[in-house]
């Protein structure tokens, strides 16, 4: 087999093993109530926000195109290591552990140039350092705080988040986008008066 | 209310709507066959797709973000106007006008340079001229072929698709990556061998 054909079917394999996102569940409900979203369609979903508010990101020269590519692969871990709910403090624990062995596997599935690429995006997405990764890490919180008060707090009533966990969780989103966690954290000071989300 | 806060809801009232693209499902099953995918999936995986196989694009300098951004909305009309089947002749008569309408209300959700910068995004993606166009376009028809494959022709058995007409819908593949189609037409000869597509 010719070398560029060998790195195509790499490439292919990725395309293919990366299908099993979209049946990694998260405890997040569509809009609509009607079943949990899943992990592939959540990563969609965010990198169109990032289009959106991108004029909101605190850094104005914030690099839209790596946030976009950063959150379109940032989940891709949870297809060995699942989807650890964000408000479960001990499934957290070995959370860390269990997703680095995720993305040696599966990103190393794609040419070693590429696999390289895509850890060294994912790892800065964790880290939460730069002005991208703050912003896109800014993105992955508002989406599900979103969805929550659209369903007036159906995930956090099933789970029994009260409003301090919400408010100490998503407080993060102002390092990258403060006046949307501004936006924020007047809904859910509604959504708590509304008695949607505990005190 | 502000003119800042004004457009800002308008963001967010955009950001809720197309959360409905989750439950539009397409003729695609998922690569293990379990479910037909929906929308928002398909347009999640063609964006990484277009991460990974970037250098296969025809053109070498074709603008890489810009094709993710269109493939992240090019399906986004699908709210209003639904999936059209790639194979269904009779639906596709009225799928450019139903997709028009669609394309005004939903983009028009937006403020009014946002909703003119998707609109136009859109029309680029589906006037199918420029370098970016084109390789968007060879990806959205890549994957669908992919999942067919791999699922031994589980959906084009069902519809009684044949092997000439995945040729002829499929071919523009190569007006954006020749080599991607080169690839695929290698694949379509070996599944029509193995009888997963009837000649």
């Amino acid at each position: 087999m010719s070398d560029s054909r060998a790195r195509l079917e790499k490439q292919i394999d990725f395309i293919i093993e990366i299908d099993r996102l979209k049946a990694i569940y998260r405890r997040t409900y569509l809009t609509d109530a009607s079943r949990f979203e899943n992990s592939a369609e959540h990563s969609w979903h965010i990198a169109v926000m990032a289009m959106v508010l991108a004029e909101h990101a605190n850094q104005p020269a914030v690099d839209l195109s790596k946030v976009i590519r950063m959150l379109l692969i940032h989940d891709l871990v949870e297809i060995d290591a699942g989807d650890t709910f964000a408000y479960d403090t001990s499934a957290k624990t070995d959370k860390l552990e269990r997703e680095q062995a995720a993305a040696d596997r599966i990103f190393n599935l794609l040419p070693e140039d590429q696999a390289a690429g895509f850890h060294a995006l994912w790892d800065e997405f964790e880290a939460r350092e730069t002005p991208e990764a703050c912003f896109a890490a800014a993105l992955d919180r508002l989406q599900p705080l979103i969805h929550n008060l659209y369903t007036r707090g159906k995930s956090w009533k099933e789970h029994g988040v009260h409003k301090d966990q919400v408010l100490s969780l998503n407080r993060h989103t102002a390092e990258g986008a403060s006046d949307l966690w501004d936006f924020a954290a007047e809904w859910i000071e509604k959504a708590a008066a509304m008695g949607d989300l505990p005190e």
